[in-house]
């Protein structure tokens, strides 16, 4: 049974409740339950931080997944903590963004973590966590 | 049944037998016939051009579609006539790149057309054409 | 009597059809009929491709023209080519764009093939057409 | 019957007399007289100055029109205040420039005013100004 | 015997008849008959096309040359398309420019083929393509 | 007979003992030698120093010559000096540089001595000296 | 009894009347007045010109005074005289913005003056001013 | 009764010890004390911290208040993190810098969070904070 | 007898009264008298302005001089309009600054007319005018 | 007896275990112990933390020491907090970097808390820390 | 008696031979002569090397003068070392330069020995060094 | 025994009569003879010039010691020359800078030879080439 870490980044546990004309009205406790059924064969964990030094530290703890599903939300655009983390690590990290980033402010058409990142999609919304979970499958 | 236009663009009907270190040695024509396969509940049209104004024209000619998935080659870095295309369509289209643009030459991290598409899937392989269709699926 | 060429490139055969609340919603063959009914003392030869090659190919042949018309589309912004080829006409090449390129986005406002031409008309809808004709009148 | 304004900014009183082989021999005020002439039914009032702050007020007392031609000589690359003056007003106005901008030198190849305009001709000469009122006329 | 290509891009088939003052009254037709008399012993096959996929196309057929001298024209400032074509043959490329590149407009100082490219040789009239030739004899 | 001057500048007394994968392994004395038997019926003089204004010296003594063969080495990226010394002379400079300098570190693309040069040519290895002595025969 | 200066550049004479929406509907008169009313305690005297040399010559004379409110309306963005100006200055200068410059257009993000002023406010609207005349109480 | 939440970033919790030079003697605990009692119609939440994370959680909690006066300390220049956690609240946010910023180092002149807030104040020392709270006075 | 005009910009009527640290405490008009007893053989006309428009109208009635002298203040570093003055008129004129430009804040550095100027005279103080009225002697 | 801090920032807790390539084997905890010995006649204090807020914490409390021996990791090259933050503190603080900066990716190439450290070590393994403690002795 | 050393940097032995229509037909020697007796009360030294080195070390030896007047040649665009050069020195340095630069090609527009020179002079021929000489004179 | 090459570029054979208060009192020849004494079981050659060719000489010599320690002065900031050098040694090469480049002007803060260096140090005085000797110890 594969196991894919899922990691939200800062002000991404208010999605389904701010700016929902952007983010959708789905809470995203309640997407990836939603995500935990169709995907039963697969153990998806689930983490969420304001907290740039915590999501480092679940990243550290996360060498025995089989994948890591990453939406680092601001932290994107600058933090290269972020990135040199990403690159220490052994197991693939796939980079999500909800919105399509290269669609709106100037400054969220750059992500620095991207190079360090083995995959990126960008711009589907919630489904994009699907496709990056289903990007692991066989 | 769902109908899904693939678009390829410059240089890759030489995808399986050329640089195969990036691209791997997969030729798109088998690729595709799999992904019939799999995805039968849909249609799934394939299109190549070395030539930017053809590549123009199917486009031109997709506004039935319920989805496009295009993968412009080199096209991706500097062609503001294929964005201006894109965004004179009413389907969706999907981007998508076989290899992780961020992660090689820096001419090759910047696409010109990806404001104009709705999503941006990079860096899956052949497996991200999949990844462009499912994301087209309910 | 004089003979102007009016040339249009990439995606201006769409005039009329598509994202008619910046180009209007006449289509350009329509246009042409009214203008060559105005300026009936003058030969309008019209000519539109997708293809950059093939106005190329149509300039090279437009050496015993009066005036050339030129709205390049999408071309207006990169193509060397067509700013190359313009230089090497001996006829002048008025540039010509429906909507006005420095009210749009950014990328639009440039354009590499100005300095070729003997002048540039933009902002006046399909009337810039007209203000190019008969800049050739005497 | 139509009122027109046309306003010529700074050293543009100069015309005809200076630097000939840019900008001509014909003097401006003889050039608005074959103009008046040749549109009868329709009202040319001119205005120069070097002073940008009489320009300005000018533009001010210029709502009544209906339609304002201006080459605003030098202030063209570096006055925001123009551009903001003209953003004010209801008034559509064309912005003319006697030789081709983009021909000369680097720094003459921007208009800060540009896109607070409605239309833009470049490179026709004393023809420009023509060109320019005829863009107001049915 | 050696077989080496000779292509030529756009606007380098009016070599001999047009802005002469820089390229010079010879068409390239009849320098490249002399260059065949020189270099007997070696077969050398032309191409020109003001086509970019045409020349792509091309490309895509020299694998067996045994080295391939390549002017872009004006496709050398922007072509990716080109830079990528050339990296995926095995043959080498030596580019050619008629002009001294780096004398000339600033636009033209730049070759995003040269690096992909094994030589590149800029400024020496027709003759830089017998240098290019004499570059692949033992 | 015809009199060329071979000017090697800064670290290129070295070729042919070190970095030997990128400079090779023949040493340009010996090389210079089978050039001179090649090419006997023209006088081939040549210098070597890795002191700027030696250099300078050099050039400005090379009047009379035919022709001059110029490496610069890593003079080549940033020396002002020697583009003006070459400017200020009558007879014809050839640029040659061993490897392609495009397909190195950045700062090695540009070379501010070229514009001054009548012709460049690069990435030939050795053979580049020869192909510039060569454009200088008839 | 305090004296302030408060001082509005070019076209905020018209503040009230146009471009209401960014604004507001009321004039800088009826605001002033009621400024007057409300500190009462301080000699309030506004001064406006669309003329930077009457702005210029103001402040000349302003020396005497406690404080200067300045919003310079579009010279804040270039004019370098403004900043000389006021750097020659004894007297504390603050200046304000009606609207939020940040959230604007890019040009007016920058204020050229701003550190030659000992303060800054913007996007208050008119209260931004009290605020100014607040700053000088004790 | 109105809730005005005041809120200082990293090392803002030292104002009053260090650098007193530019940010004073008197420490923030008794300036919001003085504040308080001059403003006691009103309830002034005081809350600091050198945590991003911390910052960004008191953010979040204070939806209902009526206003809210920030300083960001250096979180101004670069976090984007603050800037889009600002965007997603619906209270009006007025940034404080005690100094002003655009007399200082160049780094220090940006503000990431500038266009996110409703108005911007800088360069009035510990004053600012009460032009700050006063903007939220009728 | 040589007649010479001595130009000053804005802001310039003050030396001798303001910054003394920069511009010194002697004021200008005693300094122009002090030259015109020096060069008694020369007629010196002087004329100041911080009206940018009464200068260029200055400027227009130069004609009949032999030299100009012009001391443009801020205008130097962004007055297109001064520069095109300049170019336009017959008589040399050669530019004067007290300081020494390159050694004070950036934007202090760039010339905006120095290339319209014949010469430049930078950093002696107000001896720099007699250089410049020196420099119109046989 | 001296004491000296020496800190380590993000993810060099790992030092010794991951990207051994680059930052060796020896853990970090290990080789503090080595200096301690070696450096007998001097207290050595380590901190490490992944969250910037705890750094800061610790330099807050380093006002005591002889000496600050930091090593920030990726908060290198974007942290004015930390930039902010050195610069409060009296003690002096030492740089160092284990790899060297400048050889390795774009952008580590920038500290931008270089300028408010006394001194910068860089590319000497872990002797680097030796260093700069060896930099305190006298 | 004053002592002024006139130093010319690279190429400048070669005025009045070489470039004529830049530089003029006399040889510096001829005008130094001119000068020293004009000048016959001050003592000029001339030094001309195009070894930067040699230049570096005359300025070492001038601290003795009264004045020194440099012409740096093309070393005035790159040289660092000059810069430094010349800021330990007390003895002030003029620098001149034969053309005016601004009026040149771009890169000769920069000099980065200007802000380390108490004055500049630019564009008055070989009489510029007249009036350097001429500003070291009561 | 080691052998340790100490070289000083340009200007630095002024250390201790020159710019006392950024480089310090101490000449080099006493600092190096102080060093001699401490380091006594290793062989400390000393070499200094300001001739770019001359250091580039000693380099090239340098082969059989076992460290080179490197202070360039002003060749630091642009001197490819040198990189290059470095890069085509064996030995390592070890940057010094006396004062803190980084908090020094502008140009000082790049190192163009950094990254051919294996170490940097820069900021401690004198002490640095002492640093540096110390790093060749076991």
């Amino acid at each position: 049974m594969k196991r894919i870490a899922v990691i939200n980044g800062v002000n991404l546990g208010l999605t389904g409740s701010r700016e929902t004309d952007i983010y959708g009205i789905v809470s995203f406790e309640d997407y990836i339950k939603t995500l935990r059924t169709k995907y039963s064969d697969c153990q998806l964990d689930y983490f969420q931080s304001d907290d740039l030094s915590e999501v480092v530290g679940f990243l550290h703890k996360c060498e025995g997944y089989d994948g890591i599903v990453l939406n680092p939300g601001a932290f994107t655009h600058t933090s290269m903590v972020l990135a040199d983390t990403i690159k220490s690590l052994k197991t693939k990290v796939v980079e999500v963004h909800i919105s399509n980033l290269f669609g709106r402010e100037l400054f969220r058409r750059e992500s620095v973590i991207a190079a360090a990142c083995s995959g990126s999609i960008s711009g589907f919304g919630l489904k994009g966590y699907e496709l990056a979970v289903f990007s692991f499958m066989d």
